[in-house]
Protein backbone atom coordinates (compact mmCIF):
# COMPACT_ATOMS: atom_id res chain seq x y z
CA UNK A 1 0.00 0.00 0.00
CA UNK A 2 2.87 2.85 0.46
CA UNK A 3 4.13 1.83 -3.25
CA UNK A 4 0.63 2.01 -4.33
CA UNK A 5 -1.00 5.07 -3.39
CA UNK A 6 -3.53 5.73 -5.62
CA UNK A 7 -4.28 1.88 -7.17
CA UNK A 8 -6.52 0.02 -5.24
CA UNK A 9 -6.35 -2.95 -2.57
CA UNK A 10 -7.88 -6.23 -2.51
CA UNK A 11 -9.71 -6.89 0.88
CA UNK A 12 -10.67 -10.36 0.22
CA UNK A 13 -12.79 -11.09 3.81
CA UNK A 14 -15.27 -8.95 5.14
CA UNK A 15 -15.94 -10.36 8.77
CA UNK A 16 -15.32 -8.22 11.88
CA UNK A 17 -12.14 -7.50 11.29
CA UNK A 18 -12.34 -6.88 7.37
CA UNK A 19 -14.72 -4.16 8.51
CA UNK A 20 -12.05 -2.65 10.73
CA UNK A 21 -9.69 -2.47 7.68
CA UNK A 22 -11.95 -1.28 5.46
CA UNK A 23 -13.47 1.63 8.07
CA UNK A 24 -9.13 2.92 9.02
CA UNK A 25 -8.31 2.24 5.03
CA UNK A 26 -11.01 3.59 3.07
CA UNK A 27 -9.44 7.49 3.84
CA UNK A 28 -6.00 6.39 2.40
CA UNK A 29 -7.06 4.02 -0.66
CA UNK A 30 -9.48 2.49 -3.01
CA UNK A 31 -10.70 -0.59 -1.83
CA UNK A 32 -12.13 -3.59 -3.72
CA UNK A 33 -13.94 -5.94 -1.22
CA UNK A 34 -14.73 -9.27 -1.88
CA UNK A 35 -16.68 -11.69 0.60
CA UNK A 36 -19.01 -14.45 -0.79
CA UNK A 37 -20.36 -14.83 2.66
CA UNK A 38 -21.59 -11.61 3.31
CA UNK A 39 -24.70 -10.32 1.82
CA UNK A 40 -25.59 -7.77 -0.08
CA UNK A 41 -27.59 -6.05 2.55
CA UNK A 42 -24.43 -6.77 5.27
CA UNK A 43 -21.97 -4.66 2.61
CA UNK A 44 -25.01 -1.95 2.24
CA UNK A 45 -25.17 -1.48 6.03
CA UNK A 46 -21.08 -0.40 5.85
CA UNK A 47 -21.92 1.80 3.51
CA UNK A 48 -19.63 -0.53 0.79
CA UNK A 49 -19.80 -2.30 -2.57
CA UNK A 50 -19.05 -6.13 -2.55
CA UNK A 51 -16.79 -7.22 -6.01
CA UNK A 52 -15.87 -10.52 -7.55
CA UNK A 53 -12.85 -12.29 -6.44
CA UNK A 54 -11.39 -11.46 -9.51
CA UNK A 55 -11.20 -8.34 -9.34
CA UNK A 56 -10.63 -7.99 -5.84
CA UNK A 57 -7.45 -10.65 -6.19
CA UNK A 58 -6.05 -8.61 -9.23
CA UNK A 59 -5.28 -5.57 -7.07
CA UNK A 60 -1.45 -4.33 -6.86
CA UNK A 61 -1.73 -5.38 -2.59
CA UNK A 62 -4.38 -8.01 -1.46
CA UNK A 63 -4.76 -8.08 2.08
CA UNK A 64 -6.30 -11.47 3.18
CA UNK A 65 -8.64 -11.00 6.26
CA UNK A 66 -10.28 -14.56 6.77
CA UNK A 67 -10.08 -16.57 9.86
CA UNK A 68 -6.44 -18.01 10.53
CA UNK A 69 -8.84 -22.07 10.34
CA UNK A 70 -9.61 -20.70 6.46
CA UNK A 71 -6.46 -19.28 5.05
CA UNK A 72 -5.53 -21.97 3.16
CA UNK A 73 -8.41 -22.69 1.57
CA UNK A 74 -8.55 -18.86 0.56
CA UNK A 75 -4.32 -18.77 -0.72
CA UNK A 76 -6.03 -21.27 -2.90
CA UNK A 77 -8.66 -19.78 -4.84
CA UNK A 78 -7.20 -16.22 -4.44
CA UNK A 79 -3.77 -17.47 -6.20
CA UNK A 80 -4.35 -17.55 -10.02
CA UNK A 81 -5.92 -14.20 -9.99
CA UNK A 82 -2.85 -12.62 -8.76
CA UNK A 83 -1.00 -10.38 -10.70
CA UNK A 84 2.98 -10.89 -11.13
CA UNK A 85 4.70 -8.09 -8.56
CA UNK A 86 1.65 -7.91 -6.22
CA UNK A 87 1.93 -7.63 -2.33
CA UNK A 88 -0.13 -9.56 -0.59
CA UNK A 89 -0.57 -9.40 3.43
CA UNK A 90 -2.63 -11.25 6.53
CA UNK A 91 -3.83 -9.96 9.26
CA UNK A 92 -4.28 -13.70 11.42
CA UNK A 93 -3.40 -14.04 15.31
CA UNK A 94 -0.80 -16.19 14.68
CA UNK A 95 1.72 -16.14 12.01
CA UNK A 96 3.87 -19.20 12.05
CA UNK A 97 1.41 -21.72 10.23
CA UNK A 98 -0.29 -18.29 7.67
CA UNK A 99 3.35 -17.26 6.93
CA UNK A 100 4.13 -21.21 5.46
CA UNK A 101 0.80 -21.21 3.64
CA UNK A 102 1.00 -18.13 1.63
CA UNK A 103 4.74 -19.07 1.18
CA UNK A 104 3.94 -22.23 -0.21
CA UNK A 105 0.61 -21.37 -2.14
CA UNK A 106 1.38 -17.90 -3.49
CA UNK A 107 3.44 -18.15 -6.34
CA UNK A 108 7.02 -17.30 -6.07
CA UNK A 109 6.68 -13.51 -7.95
CA UNK A 110 4.18 -12.48 -5.14
CA UNK A 111 5.92 -10.64 -2.10
CA UNK A 112 4.41 -11.44 1.17
CA UNK A 113 4.12 -9.44 4.39
CA UNK A 114 2.82 -11.35 7.31
CA UNK A 115 0.85 -9.05 9.69
CA UNK A 116 -0.91 -9.52 13.24
CA UNK A 117 -3.04 -6.17 14.62
CA UNK A 118 -2.72 -6.36 18.28
CA UNK A 119 -6.14 -5.05 18.60
CA UNK A 120 -9.28 -5.88 17.79
CA UNK A 121 -13.23 -4.11 17.03
CA UNK A 122 -12.82 -3.54 21.30
CA UNK A 123 -9.85 -1.88 21.49
CA UNK A 124 -9.76 0.48 17.83
CA UNK A 125 -12.95 2.13 19.27
CA UNK A 126 -11.62 5.21 19.89
CA UNK A 127 -8.94 4.82 16.94
CA UNK A 128 -5.77 3.34 15.86
CA UNK A 129 -3.92 5.92 17.07
CA UNK A 130 -0.94 4.17 19.18
CA UNK A 131 -2.27 0.73 18.78
CA UNK A 132 0.88 -1.81 18.08
CA UNK A 133 0.82 -4.22 14.72
CA UNK A 134 3.30 -7.19 14.30
CA UNK A 135 5.42 -7.17 10.91
CA UNK A 136 6.71 -10.12 9.93
CA UNK A 137 8.41 -10.16 6.53
CA UNK A 138 7.89 -13.62 4.67
CA UNK A 139 8.94 -12.49 0.98
CA UNK A 140 10.74 -10.04 -0.81
CA UNK A 141 11.55 -6.00 0.28
CA UNK A 142 8.40 -4.43 1.12
CA UNK A 143 7.61 -5.29 4.92
CA UNK A 144 10.02 -1.71 6.03
CA UNK A 145 7.90 0.85 3.39
CA UNK A 146 4.77 -0.98 4.79
CA UNK A 147 5.66 -0.63 7.92
CA UNK A 148 6.29 2.79 7.39
CA UNK A 149 2.81 3.50 5.70
CA UNK A 150 1.31 2.19 9.20
CA UNK A 151 3.16 4.15 11.14
CA UNK A 152 2.98 7.44 9.10
CA UNK A 153 -0.80 6.89 7.67
CA UNK A 154 -2.64 4.93 10.46
CA UNK A 155 -0.43 6.04 13.84
CA UNK A 156 -0.16 2.64 14.32
CA UNK A 157 3.25 1.43 16.42
CA UNK A 158 4.90 -1.21 14.19
CA UNK A 159 6.65 -3.93 16.08
CA UNK A 160 8.73 -5.71 12.54
CA UNK A 161 9.48 -9.36 13.83
CA UNK A 162 9.79 -13.08 12.38
CA UNK A 163 6.62 -15.38 12.70
CA UNK A 164 8.45 -17.50 14.96
CA UNK A 165 9.17 -14.74 17.74
CA UNK A 166 5.90 -13.54 16.98
CA UNK A 167 3.98 -16.58 18.18
CA UNK A 168 6.21 -17.36 21.26
CA UNK A 169 4.89 -13.93 22.22
CA UNK A 170 1.63 -14.07 21.40
CA UNK A 171 1.11 -17.18 23.25
CA UNK A 172 1.85 -15.70 26.32
CA UNK A 173 0.15 -12.34 25.67
CA UNK A 174 -3.21 -13.79 24.47
CA UNK A 175 -3.02 -17.13 24.98
CA UNK A 176 -3.43 -15.96 28.75
CA UNK A 177 -5.30 -13.12 28.40
CA UNK A 178 -8.12 -15.12 26.66
CA UNK A 179 -7.69 -18.00 28.61
CA UNK A 180 -8.32 -15.77 31.67
CA UNK A 181 -11.35 -14.31 30.06
CA UNK A 182 -12.82 -17.50 28.88
CA UNK A 183 -12.45 -18.58 32.52
CA UNK A 184 -14.35 -15.66 34.39
CA UNK A 185 -16.96 -15.21 31.72
CA UNK A 186 -17.49 -18.61 32.76
CA UNK A 187 -17.94 -17.75 36.33
CA UNK A 188 -20.56 -15.12 35.83
CA UNK A 189 -22.41 -13.94 37.14
CA UNK A 190 -19.75 -11.78 38.98
CA UNK A 191 -19.69 -8.81 41.54
CA UNK A 192 -19.84 -5.59 39.68
CA UNK A 193 -20.46 -3.33 42.65
CA UNK A 194 -17.90 -4.18 45.23
CA UNK A 195 -15.03 -4.27 43.09
CA UNK A 196 -11.08 -3.24 43.52
CA UNK A 197 -9.25 -0.95 40.92
CA UNK A 198 -7.62 -4.12 39.41
CA UNK A 199 -10.29 -6.78 39.76
CA UNK A 200 -12.26 -3.63 37.66
CA UNK A 201 -9.10 -3.84 35.30
CA UNK A 202 -9.51 -7.60 34.86
CA UNK A 203 -13.03 -7.27 34.07
CA UNK A 204 -11.90 -4.67 31.37
CA UNK A 205 -9.57 -6.85 29.81
CA UNK A 206 -12.45 -9.34 29.64
CA UNK A 207 -14.69 -7.01 27.98
CA UNK A 208 -12.56 -6.56 25.14
CA UNK A 209 -11.75 -9.85 24.33
CA UNK A 210 -14.92 -11.70 25.11
CA UNK A 211 -16.67 -11.18 21.82
CA UNK A 212 -14.23 -11.53 20.13
CA UNK A 213 -14.93 -14.30 17.20
CA UNK A 214 -14.70 -17.80 18.18
CA UNK A 215 -11.86 -18.55 15.26
CA UNK A 216 -10.03 -15.66 16.89
CA UNK A 217 -9.65 -17.84 20.53
CA UNK A 218 -9.10 -20.99 18.37
CA UNK A 219 -6.28 -19.51 16.38
CA UNK A 220 -4.94 -18.28 19.24
CA UNK A 221 -5.14 -21.15 21.52
CA UNK A 222 -4.76 -24.15 18.84
CA UNK A 223 -2.99 -22.98 16.08
CA UNK A 224 0.04 -21.36 17.70
CA UNK A 225 2.59 -23.69 18.33
CA UNK A 226 3.44 -22.55 22.10
CA UNK A 227 0.41 -21.78 22.99
CA UNK A 228 -0.14 -25.20 24.78
CA UNK A 229 3.41 -25.19 26.25
CA UNK A 230 1.80 -21.33 28.28
CA UNK A 231 -1.49 -23.07 29.09
CA UNK A 232 0.47 -25.99 30.34
CA UNK A 233 3.01 -23.87 33.18
CA UNK A 234 -0.47 -21.50 33.98
CA UNK A 235 -2.14 -24.94 34.50
CA UNK A 236 0.97 -26.25 36.41
CA UNK A 237 1.28 -23.00 38.73
CA UNK A 238 -2.24 -22.79 39.42
CA UNK A 239 -2.54 -26.45 40.59
CA UNK A 240 0.86 -26.05 42.49
CA UNK A 241 -0.96 -22.76 44.52
CA UNK A 242 -4.16 -24.96 44.68
CA UNK A 243 -2.09 -27.44 46.44
CA UNK A 244 -0.25 -24.91 48.98
CA UNK A 245 -3.76 -23.13 49.37
CA UNK A 246 -5.34 -26.21 50.19
CA UNK A 247 -2.74 -27.62 52.38
CA UNK A 248 -3.21 -24.87 54.77
CA UNK A 249 -6.17 -24.81 54.65
CA UNK A 250 -6.17 -29.25 56.02
CA UNK A 251 -4.07 -27.31 58.72
CA UNK A 252 -6.86 -24.85 59.71
CA UNK A 253 -6.87 -21.93 61.29
CA UNK A 254 -8.73 -20.13 63.55
CA UNK A 255 -9.40 -17.28 62.01
CA UNK A 256 -11.95 -19.10 59.43
CA UNK A 257 -15.33 -19.59 61.25
CA UNK A 258 -17.76 -22.06 59.08
CA UNK A 259 -20.26 -19.34 57.13
CA UNK A 260 -23.69 -18.64 58.79
CA UNK B 1 -15.21 9.80 63.75
CA UNK B 2 -18.05 11.75 62.45
CA UNK B 3 -18.86 12.41 65.97
CA UNK B 4 -15.51 13.45 67.36
CA UNK B 5 -14.44 15.91 64.51
CA UNK B 6 -12.18 17.69 67.25
CA UNK B 7 -10.92 14.51 69.74
CA UNK B 8 -8.15 11.92 68.64
CA UNK B 9 -8.48 8.91 66.87
CA UNK B 10 -6.48 5.72 67.77
CA UNK B 11 -4.31 4.22 65.40
CA UNK B 12 -3.24 0.47 66.07
CA UNK B 13 -0.85 -0.74 63.52
CA UNK B 14 1.37 1.28 61.52
CA UNK B 15 1.94 -1.26 58.76
CA UNK B 16 1.36 -0.27 54.50
CA UNK B 17 -1.80 0.03 55.31
CA UNK B 18 -1.86 1.99 58.54
CA UNK B 19 0.43 4.41 57.24
CA UNK B 20 -1.87 5.40 54.15
CA UNK B 21 -4.68 5.41 57.26
CA UNK B 22 -2.64 8.25 58.82
CA UNK B 23 -1.85 10.21 55.43
CA UNK B 24 -5.74 10.82 54.43
CA UNK B 25 -7.13 11.21 58.55
CA UNK B 26 -3.99 13.83 59.44
CA UNK B 27 -5.68 16.76 57.47
CA UNK B 28 -9.04 15.65 59.55
CA UNK B 29 -8.67 14.63 63.01
CA UNK B 30 -5.72 14.18 65.54
CA UNK B 31 -4.15 10.93 65.42
CA UNK B 32 -2.69 9.07 68.61
CA UNK B 33 -0.57 6.01 66.88
CA UNK B 34 0.89 2.59 68.31
CA UNK B 35 3.05 -0.22 66.69
CA UNK B 36 5.43 -1.75 68.84
CA UNK B 37 6.81 -3.51 65.53
CA UNK B 38 7.90 -0.24 63.82
CA UNK B 39 11.23 1.47 65.19
CA UNK B 40 11.43 5.13 66.35
CA UNK B 41 12.95 5.99 62.81
CA UNK B 42 10.63 4.31 61.11
CA UNK B 43 7.88 7.13 62.95
CA UNK B 44 10.30 9.67 61.90
CA UNK B 45 10.55 8.77 58.23
CA UNK B 46 6.82 9.26 58.13
CA UNK B 47 6.77 12.50 60.00
CA UNK B 48 4.63 11.35 62.69
CA UNK B 49 5.58 10.56 66.61
CA UNK B 50 4.11 7.50 68.14
CA UNK B 51 2.61 6.97 71.32
CA UNK B 52 1.84 3.70 73.97
CA UNK B 53 -0.53 1.24 73.31
CA UNK B 54 -3.14 2.91 76.25
CA UNK B 55 -3.16 6.11 74.87
CA UNK B 56 -4.18 5.42 71.44
CA UNK B 57 -6.39 2.57 72.62
CA UNK B 58 -8.01 5.10 75.13
CA UNK B 59 -9.05 7.42 72.39
CA UNK B 60 -13.37 7.94 71.52
CA UNK B 61 -12.23 6.17 68.53
CA UNK B 62 -9.95 3.25 67.74
CA UNK B 63 -9.01 2.53 64.36
CA UNK B 64 -7.00 -1.59 64.26
CA UNK B 65 -4.95 -1.18 61.21
CA UNK B 66 -3.21 -4.93 61.59
CA UNK B 67 -3.03 -7.92 59.79
CA UNK B 68 -6.37 -10.64 59.86
CA UNK B 69 -4.09 -12.70 61.39
CA UNK B 70 -3.30 -10.74 64.61
CA UNK B 71 -6.30 -9.47 65.24
CA UNK B 72 -7.51 -11.71 67.76
CA UNK B 73 -4.35 -10.97 69.78
CA UNK B 74 -4.58 -7.09 69.16
CA UNK B 75 -7.96 -6.54 70.57
CA UNK B 76 -7.10 -8.34 73.68
CA UNK B 77 -4.31 -5.91 73.86
CA UNK B 78 -6.78 -2.98 73.13
CA UNK B 79 -9.79 -4.31 75.17
CA UNK B 80 -8.74 -3.35 78.56
CA UNK B 81 -7.48 0.12 78.06
CA UNK B 82 -11.02 1.35 75.75
CA UNK B 83 -13.48 4.13 77.39
CA UNK B 84 -17.47 3.57 77.48
CA UNK B 85 -19.15 4.06 74.61
CA UNK B 86 -15.80 4.09 72.56
CA UNK B 87 -15.77 3.10 68.60
CA UNK B 88 -13.87 0.35 67.10
CA UNK B 89 -13.23 -0.07 63.56
CA UNK B 90 -11.26 -2.43 61.60
CA UNK B 91 -9.79 -2.36 57.80
CA UNK B 92 -9.24 -5.73 56.93
CA UNK B 93 -9.77 -7.76 53.75
CA UNK B 94 -12.25 -10.00 55.04
CA UNK B 95 -14.72 -9.42 57.34
CA UNK B 96 -16.82 -12.40 58.65
CA UNK B 97 -13.67 -13.62 61.13
CA UNK B 98 -12.71 -10.16 62.34
CA UNK B 99 -16.44 -9.19 62.88
CA UNK B 100 -16.76 -12.02 64.83
CA UNK B 101 -13.36 -11.53 66.95
CA UNK B 102 -14.31 -7.75 67.46
CA UNK B 103 -18.04 -8.85 68.64
CA UNK B 104 -16.47 -11.36 71.12
CA UNK B 105 -13.61 -9.79 72.12
CA UNK B 106 -14.43 -5.87 72.98
CA UNK B 107 -16.59 -5.10 76.08
CA UNK B 108 -20.67 -4.70 75.35
CA UNK B 109 -20.27 -0.91 75.45
CA UNK B 110 -18.34 -0.74 72.48
CA UNK B 111 -19.31 0.58 69.27
CA UNK B 112 -17.86 -1.85 66.44
CA UNK B 113 -18.32 -0.84 62.46
CA UNK B 114 -15.98 -3.18 60.66
CA UNK B 115 -14.85 -1.48 57.10
CA UNK B 116 -12.99 -3.13 54.17
CA UNK B 117 -11.26 -0.24 52.23
CA UNK B 118 -11.42 -1.93 48.59
CA UNK B 119 -7.87 -0.24 47.94
CA UNK B 120 -4.05 -0.28 48.87
CA UNK B 121 -1.28 2.05 48.56
CA UNK B 122 -0.90 1.18 44.56
CA UNK B 123 -4.44 2.60 43.55
CA UNK B 124 -4.79 5.19 46.20
CA UNK B 125 -1.48 6.99 44.65
CA UNK B 126 -3.85 9.50 42.77
CA UNK B 127 -6.10 10.09 45.91
CA UNK B 128 -8.59 8.17 47.53
CA UNK B 129 -11.40 10.42 45.28
CA UNK B 130 -13.97 7.37 43.90
CA UNK B 131 -12.18 4.46 45.16
CA UNK B 132 -14.65 2.03 47.18
CA UNK B 133 -14.66 0.96 51.01
CA UNK B 134 -17.16 -1.76 52.05
CA UNK B 135 -19.18 -1.04 55.71
CA UNK B 136 -20.51 -3.49 58.13
CA UNK B 137 -22.42 -2.26 60.73
CA UNK B 138 -21.43 -4.83 63.56
CA UNK B 139 -22.49 -3.00 67.30
CA UNK B 140 -24.27 0.37 67.76
CA UNK B 141 -25.80 2.77 65.25
CA UNK B 142 -22.77 4.33 64.25
CA UNK B 143 -21.90 3.12 60.92
CA UNK B 144 -24.02 4.93 58.99
CA UNK B 145 -22.00 8.30 60.50
CA UNK B 146 -19.26 6.67 59.75
CA UNK B 147 -20.11 6.08 56.31
CA UNK B 148 -21.16 9.96 55.86
CA UNK B 149 -17.72 11.01 56.91
CA UNK B 150 -16.30 8.35 54.51
CA UNK B 151 -18.15 9.79 51.76
CA UNK B 152 -17.84 13.58 52.48
CA UNK B 153 -14.45 13.83 54.07
CA UNK B 154 -12.76 11.57 51.94
CA UNK B 155 -14.95 11.26 48.65
CA UNK B 156 -14.88 7.57 48.82
CA UNK B 157 -17.76 5.39 47.34
CA UNK B 158 -19.52 3.54 50.44
CA UNK B 159 -21.20 -0.03 50.51
CA UNK B 160 -23.18 -0.66 53.36
CA UNK B 161 -23.05 -4.77 53.81
CA UNK B 162 -22.89 -7.24 55.93
CA UNK B 163 -19.94 -9.45 56.86
CA UNK B 164 -21.10 -12.19 55.02
CA UNK B 165 -22.59 -10.41 52.07
CA UNK B 166 -18.76 -8.90 51.70
CA UNK B 167 -16.61 -11.77 52.25
CA UNK B 168 -18.89 -13.85 49.23
CA UNK B 169 -18.35 -10.83 47.09
CA UNK B 170 -14.73 -10.24 47.74
CA UNK B 171 -14.15 -14.19 47.61
CA UNK B 172 -14.61 -13.67 43.90
CA UNK B 173 -13.58 -10.38 43.75
CA UNK B 174 -10.15 -10.46 45.49
CA UNK B 175 -9.55 -14.00 45.30
CA UNK B 176 -9.60 -14.40 41.46
CA UNK B 177 -7.16 -11.08 41.27
CA UNK B 178 -4.54 -12.06 43.46
CA UNK B 179 -5.24 -15.49 42.23
CA UNK B 180 -4.34 -14.87 38.90
CA UNK B 181 -1.60 -12.56 40.02
CA UNK B 182 0.12 -14.75 41.82
CA UNK B 183 0.14 -17.28 38.77
CA UNK B 184 1.32 -14.56 36.12
CA UNK B 185 4.02 -13.42 38.69
CA UNK B 186 5.59 -16.76 38.71
CA UNK B 187 5.25 -17.04 35.14
CA UNK B 188 7.49 -14.02 34.51
CA UNK B 189 9.24 -12.48 32.41
CA UNK B 190 6.13 -11.76 30.23
CA UNK B 191 6.40 -10.17 26.86
CA UNK B 192 5.87 -6.33 28.01
CA UNK B 193 6.40 -4.97 23.92
CA UNK B 194 4.41 -7.28 21.66
CA UNK B 195 1.62 -7.04 23.92
CA UNK B 196 -2.79 -6.05 23.39
CA UNK B 197 -4.51 -3.55 25.04
CA UNK B 198 -6.07 -6.39 27.11
CA UNK B 199 -2.81 -7.73 28.14
CA UNK B 200 -1.53 -4.54 29.44
CA UNK B 201 -4.86 -4.19 31.26
CA UNK B 202 -4.30 -7.64 32.86
CA UNK B 203 -0.24 -6.94 33.76
CA UNK B 204 -2.23 -3.67 35.55
CA UNK B 205 -4.11 -5.55 37.85
CA UNK B 206 -1.22 -7.16 38.29
CA UNK B 207 1.12 -4.66 39.14
CA UNK B 208 -1.29 -3.20 41.44
CA UNK B 209 -1.19 -6.56 44.30
CA UNK B 210 1.76 -7.86 43.42
CA UNK B 211 3.84 -6.01 45.67
CA UNK B 212 0.83 -6.60 48.91
CA UNK B 213 1.79 -7.43 51.95
CA UNK B 214 1.59 -11.64 52.56
CA UNK B 215 -0.81 -11.23 54.86
CA UNK B 216 -3.17 -9.49 52.53
CA UNK B 217 -2.72 -12.51 50.39
CA UNK B 218 -3.60 -15.16 52.77
CA UNK B 219 -6.22 -13.17 54.60
CA UNK B 220 -8.06 -12.99 51.42
CA UNK B 221 -7.44 -16.58 50.46
CA UNK B 222 -7.84 -18.47 53.61
CA UNK B 223 -9.55 -16.15 56.33
CA UNK B 224 -12.50 -15.40 53.74
CA UNK B 225 -14.41 -18.46 54.18
CA UNK B 226 -15.69 -18.51 50.29
CA UNK B 227 -12.35 -18.28 49.02
CA UNK B 228 -11.82 -21.74 48.77
CA UNK B 229 -15.17 -22.76 46.47
CA UNK B 230 -14.40 -19.81 44.45
CA UNK B 231 -10.55 -21.22 43.79
CA UNK B 232 -12.18 -24.55 43.49
CA UNK B 233 -15.01 -23.24 40.44
CA UNK B 234 -11.91 -21.12 38.89
CA UNK B 235 -9.83 -24.53 39.25
CA UNK B 236 -12.35 -27.06 38.03
CA UNK B 237 -13.01 -24.55 34.99
CA UNK B 238 -9.65 -24.26 33.79
CA UNK B 239 -8.78 -27.73 33.79
CA UNK B 240 -12.28 -28.84 31.73
CA UNK B 241 -10.68 -26.17 29.30
CA UNK B 242 -7.43 -27.27 29.55
CA UNK B 243 -9.12 -30.53 28.55
CA UNK B 244 -11.12 -29.58 25.84
CA UNK B 245 -8.14 -27.90 24.15
CA UNK B 246 -6.11 -31.25 24.94
CA UNK B 247 -8.26 -32.81 22.82
CA UNK B 248 -8.29 -31.15 19.86
CA UNK B 249 -4.77 -31.16 20.08
CA UNK B 250 -4.60 -34.30 20.22
CA UNK B 251 -6.62 -35.03 16.95
CA UNK B 252 -4.30 -32.71 15.47
CA UNK B 253 -4.68 -29.31 13.04
CA UNK B 254 -3.14 -28.79 9.72
CA UNK B 255 -2.39 -25.28 10.51
CA UNK B 256 0.24 -26.03 13.48
CA UNK B 257 3.21 -27.31 11.76
CA UNK B 258 5.81 -27.59 14.24
CA UNK B 259 8.11 -24.89 15.27
CA UNK B 260 11.86 -24.30 13.44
Amino acid sequence: MPSFPHTPIGLIGFGAFGRLVAAHLAAHVTLRIHDPYVSEAGFAAAGVAPCGLAEAASCPVVILATPVSSLAEVVRAVAPHLRPGALVLDVGSVKVGPAAIMREGLPPGIDIVATHPLFGPQSARDGLRGLKIAVCPVRGGRARRVAAFLRRGLGLEVILTTPEAHDREAAAVQGLTHLIAKVLVAMEPLPTRMTTRSFDLVMQAVGMVRHDAPEVYHAIERANPYAAEVRRRFFDLAAQMDGELGEVEMAGTELCPTPS
